[in-house]
């Protein structure tokens, strides 16, 4: 039968390792915190870049591709960006190897080739960008500018797991360049509904939008949007971002505009990115027990058929029906494939498809095709039933379209069963610990209490939601007054 | 007016460099070697990319992404492959900056970091996925495995040029593994295919497929294959590369697998890539002094729109005829854009339009509304017309249908002319010099002739070529006996 997988109950953790090498989604590789993302993988990547990158174009946007390398010249120029990101940069010092002269075969860095100037492997492409932006902004006519790059970048983090955090990862990241304040407020928060539209839309993933505490803050940023979900666990997780640079970029790099009128001002800034962390979030916020559930609107196959059958004669029959519906799934625009290869048995493929979260397995044998029927059997919740072949394409779209909802409810039905007021610090302490999830609770605005809860609990605030009410309260800690509850929980 | 390129005939190679700059397909960066590819290069690059990885995945193959990073023992493994690449290595040592104790707001390289093994940044991915490979393949079952990576790679090359040789650039590498010599090489042909077949119908640039001599070859090949192509200065470029690794990654790397019989062998392997570098060639293929010329079925834009008008009621008239027919044209599939931007005059627009390469430009005033017509400008050509409106859709597909087949001709036209036989040295020097283009000459198939001809003249054999005729003669230079004539150029 299938590869075997640890339970959430067991071991969460162990579960999700379990699941993202055994579906085939990552392997882990030879270089320390650094992924193998395998095809099954990198397809599902490909479908969520895909639907994203439509969502950036749609808002204006346009891609383009700056250097991997940053001198660290430019890289210290933004000194908050610099000081957040310089304990996890990889550092390029030679530019050539040469034979080992005590060691036939091997080889040594060259100690000649020692560069004048180090370069910083990008870990996010703010001042190489803003550095190139200085040669193209001169006038209000180059604003907005409005850019965003698909790109590997690289934070040397200590502790490293597939897909959620790992040496190097895929991402994209806008930079736009705005004449005012307000038009670029106005960006950092679009692009902060546009991931929310496609956690919500594509992933099925619901997700609270908001601010930032300064603690948590993007090294170099005004504001941090964010958008947040919650794993199964209750553990929350950070799935997006979209900073309000102010002028903070412009000034270290010199960036001005002259305005009509003539005057000259330094431009606003946003950044904002989502990365193959993604990828984690969708895994832990729907699989189960036997494997990944995927929606329907990333999977990357989202029907499988598999015939069964004794002997070639049947095996003809069949095939000659399935031929016949894929196309016409196909032709409605359906990921379909017909797996009648002849090295596995039925139950166990059909234990392979589940494990790899395929939103609708059909199973087609000799009887179900006198019976003009076909089984169908759902992954979300392992229901099998009997469809009829006459408009079968039809209702499996509207399965495809009812699975996608139904995932989205059961997400958003936990997430709202474990969202929690706390009035009290036992009673948030006993929550965090037992019920788990986000805890409303009143914070007193100061970075000094977030820390203190942090090193008492391990929550953090994810965010200050944007949807948040007006409401005279005392913070969970210290007492102080507080005119807001914020979101805590413990994250990835 | 427009931005001023030199000429071809003043100088090629400034031309070119104009050429990248002002038309907006890249910029130089602040890191040395590195280029910024701006939106409108990095649209044809998606457009070209798009095509090739559909060509990819109808051929069988799967996206994967392998890390950044090879560790330098790995990288090492396959000598050949590491001699070859060793001497333009970025190499990262550190993995952390610290502030600078003697200025403050620098930062410094903290050498406490430093790795406990150098990491090499890929200059190619064959050491980091055959070590991956090792754990994927046990059995024939999981052969072939074809595999393809869309990826930044890094080689310190010393003398760079936008796009054409870069020390960043981005491209494709796939990487293959079978369970006999024959599949790999004929998965290495047919890959080879798909470049040329790309090259030719969508770049329009004509290509000669051939075998690459030994001193040609890539590190750690058996056999290179390459398309060629012919610059307008008479210079070749090798535009795409599909080799034949025979069992050294395989061995290596000890991949082997246990065939139906149980018997272990070690496995068979192709990789095959091309770049950005490809922009370069399909901008000296075809441009000429007043700009880009694109090619259709590759150009980000395929038709621009310009409204000449007085005033704002003829504008409002034009405006109404133009959206119609830009949802007609969408509709068939065209890329089109309305330029009624008020900061340029019309013939600013024109030239910056001739200058991007947009293969057609519709210019509509008042007096075209009423005669029911529009004027249309061709680029390859530069050929203006009238076009009547009714049917316009369908007239200007035809006419980008007309333009594709039209450039690809003009530089098959200029190939054809520049191919030429020497058997003569003073022949073969005299063309070289005058004439230019590819020389077809007679080779006695050793390294050392080879390379006394290039110290000589500059020129390499470009390939054998493949439709190559068995023909006895003598070595241009040596006179030493030769069965086969082989293509020498100089070269990018």
């Amino acid at each position: 039968m299938s590869k075997e997988i640890t339970s959430r109950s067991e071991d969460y953790s162990q579960w999700y390792n379990d699941l993202i090498i055994k579906s085939g989604l990552a392997d882990y590789s030879a270089v320390r915190g650094c992924m193998v993302i395998k095809p099954y993988g990198f397809a599902l990547w490909e479908n969520m870049r895909d639907v994203l990158d439509k969502m950036f174009k749609d808002t204006g946007h346009q891609n383009a591709y700056f250097p991997l390398f940053v001198p660290k010249s430019l890289f210290e120029k933004e000194e908050e960006n610099a000081e957040g990101f310089a304990k996890e940069c990889a550092v390029v010092t030679h530019y050539r190897l040469k034979a080992d002269p005590e060691k036939k075969g091997a080889l040594i860095v060259d100690p000649e080739s020692r560069l004048e100037e180090e370069l910083i492997v990008r870990p996010t492409s703010e001042a190489i960008i803003w550095n190139t932006y200085k040669t193209w902004i001169q006038s209000y006519r180059d604003l907005p500018l409005l850019i965003n790059q698909w790109a590997n970048v690289v934070r040397w983090e200590m502790r490293t797991r597939l897909f959620l955090r790992t040496a190097e990862f895929l991402w994209q990241e806008g930079h736009t360049a705005h004449a005012t304040a307000n038009e670029a407020i106005t960006e950092t928060r679009q692009m902060l509904d546009v991931y929310a539209d496609f956690a919500e839309n594509y992933m099925a993933m619901p997700v609270i939008k908001g601010v930032k505490s300064p603690n948590e803050r993007f090294a170099g940023a005004i504001d941090t949007y964010s958008i947040e979900a919650l794993m199964q666990d209750g553990k929350a997780l950070q799935a997006g971002t979209s900073h309000f640079l102010g002028q903070n970029f412009a000034k270290a790099f010199d960036v001005k505009f002259s305005d009509k009128e003539n005057k000259l001002d330094y431009v606003w800034a946003t950044s904002w990115g989502v990365s193959t962390r993604l990828i984690g979030a969708l895994v832990m916020a729907h699989s189960d027990d036997d494997g990944l559930v995927l929606p329907p609107k990333l999977a990357p196959l989202q029907v499988v058929i598999v015939p069964i059958f004794k002997g070639d004669e049947q095996k003809k029959i069949i095939d000659e029906k399935v031929t016949a519906l894929i196309k016409e799934l196909k032709q409605a625009g359906i990921r379909v494939k017909y797996d009648d290869s002849d090295n596995a048995r039925p139950g166990w493929k059909f234990a392979e498809y589940e494990l790899k979260g395929v939103p609708v397995r059909i199973g087609i044998g000799a009887r179900d095709i006198q019976n003009n029927a076909v089984e169908v059997a759902r992954r979300d919740t392992k229901e099998k039933k009997s469809y009829a072949m006459e408009g079968l394409t039809q209702s499996i779209a509207n399965l495809l379209n009812d699975i996608q909802q139904n995932i989205y409810n059961k997400a958003e039905a936990f997430r709202k069963e474990h969202i929690t007021r706390a009035d009290s610090w036992e009673e948030f302490v006993q929550l965090l610990d037992e019920k788990t999830g986000f805890i409303s609770a009143h914070w007193d605005g100061t970075g000094e209490t977030e820390d203190k809860i942090k090193e008492l609990t391990k929550a953090t605030i994810r965010c200050i939601p944007l949807n948040s009410q007006q409401e005279e309260g005392k913070d969970i800690l210290t007492g102080q007054p507080s005119s807001r509850r914020v979101l805590y929980a413990r994250a990835y």
